[in-house]
């Protein structure tokens, strides 16, 4: 499966950054194209500000927009858009078109809230769980962002048949401001603590493509992007978009520039790997119950 | 914490590897000490014959020699026994002595069948479940070789209030018979595989550091050991004995040869980071049902 990960900046307005994902898409021949999370648009959700839902006012017609982008390039297209379901009621949501046709949705389920990262001002949870996606190149287990920090999603993408892993993300270090380095934001900043972060993400998802023998795909914006409210300087997202095999083997991986990260994988893999590394077989399930709460001391 | 991980070979009978054990003991001033998967022995299940059973006649007796090394040594000590607990049931026990006291044992939960590693044959799965060990150094999530490639168990002993997650492990390549290479074990036996196995070993148990936020030990044997029964050739046990940060980030890692790895580790370092990456805040528990299942689609 020819598979590629359009990893790129904010363009100073939607229009201008759909063009760039447009040209991107044009300059691949793969058969699944990956964008990365909330890809029309800047990372709004370094404030709080209720202008910023204005941007899902549009999501009909965004749908429409890209599922005419798969039927024009005949691709699998995984996206990742800014869902008005009611007032008062948005999502952070992954459609999934397949050669023109609406393939299904992922609504995000894992909603981070940390300085920079305010998107439980914006995001309802999801409530349609984790549920694969058919496509033409097989069962897609798409999820978001925040979610690749839980091994419980992906096993239950896993448990449920899907051959991959998938993650839009918008991910990056806070940029510290010239005039006043506070100690959190001057901790962070450090190269080694840069590094440490950097490599947390990616490892973690390694876990993940290990322990449920199937590949990941994670596809990260880069550039760096001021926070409007002016109360943080900004966020560098630092890109690294990559592939890993099924046993967490690199396939491909990205730096921190605009690029599309071509890469062949194969789905059938990790299906022989699972015969000798049988992870599955033995789960304790019995005694998993603690996994259902939110903690088991108090 | 200082700790110690004590990464061996197995010196042609019990008694001489636990002089050897003894004497690595004996060279640190750590106050955690800990010893890979079933110390005292070689890794006896390469095959399946009942003879093997006799070295869990003496458990009782390996349980206060034990403890008597940590009275001495006025240590933590976590130690890897075949527990005799009736005729027809054994386990893969870790003991867990601190300074001459017995704290608990962790019966090995998810019990590994595969070519050269039957543990099926020798050990009932644990019925204990996951629960964490109190001692004078933490509360320690000890686990068992196998358990390593199980998200589900790291959670539960996280959410269960573990500080450091503990994997006493016996792991390696096989070793291709030299008259007689089968498919699995050339392919299996080329440098890139071989580097891809012990990556996705270490990577797995990063993972779990990294979704937990607290570190991560992992003592593996080394030394090659032949299959007594003839029929494989044997297993030669890759070391690489570990101990990562709450991020993940190496904080120490050993060789392939027999050694002692001393290292200090910070138990409070994943607390703070835990304020800023709050993963066990957003675990989405109404919607992890499937994690109870065997199989979630049939």
């Amino acid at each position: 499966m020819k598979t590629a990960l359009i990893q790129q900046k904010y363009h100073s307005s939607k229009q201008k950054t759909i063009e760039k994902t447009l040209q991107m898409i044009d300059n691949t021949d793969a058969q699944l194209v990956v964008l990365q999370e909330l890809h029309q648009t800047e990372y709004f959700c370094q404030s709080e500000d209720t202008k910023f839902f204005d941007y899902a006012n549009d999501y009909q017609k965004d749908i429409e927009f890209w599922q005419n982008v798969s039927k024009r390039k005949n691709i699998v297209l995984v996206t990742s858009l800014f869902e008005k379901r009611a007032d008062g009621i948005y999502h952070n949501t992954a459609y999934v078109f397949d050669k023109g046709v609406l393939a299904g949705k992922y609504r995000k389920m894992h909603i981070p809230d940390d300085p920079g990262f305010y998107e439980k001002f914006y995001f309802t949870i999801g409530d349609i769980g984790f549920e694969p996606i058919d496509t033409s190149v097989g069962r897609l287990g798409v999820l978001v962002c925040w979610d690749q920090w839980y091994p419980e999603a992906a096993r239950i993408m896993a448990l449920k048949g899907a051959e991959v892993l998938i993650y839009p993300t918008a991910i990056g270090w806070l940029e510290c401001p010239k005039d006043r380095l506070d100690e959190l934001c001057e901790k962070e900043n450090t190269p080694q603590e840069r590094q440490k972060m950097l490599d947390a993400w990616i490892n973690v998802q390694r876990g993940h493509a290990i322990a449920n023998t199937i590949p990941v795909i994670s596809v990260n914006r880069v550039g760096s992007e001021k926070d409007s409210s002016g109360v943080l300087e900004g966020i560098k997202f630092w890109g690294n978009s990559f592939v890993v095999g099924a046993q967490g083997e690199f396939l491909a991986r990205g730096g921190m520039e605009e690029e599309i990260i071509e890469v062949e994988i194969d789905l059938q893999a990790g299906k022989e790997i699972r015969k000798i590394w049988p992870f599955l077989r033995d789960r304790r399930i019995e005694s998993y119950e603690c996994l259902l709460k939110r903690y088991c001391r108090c």
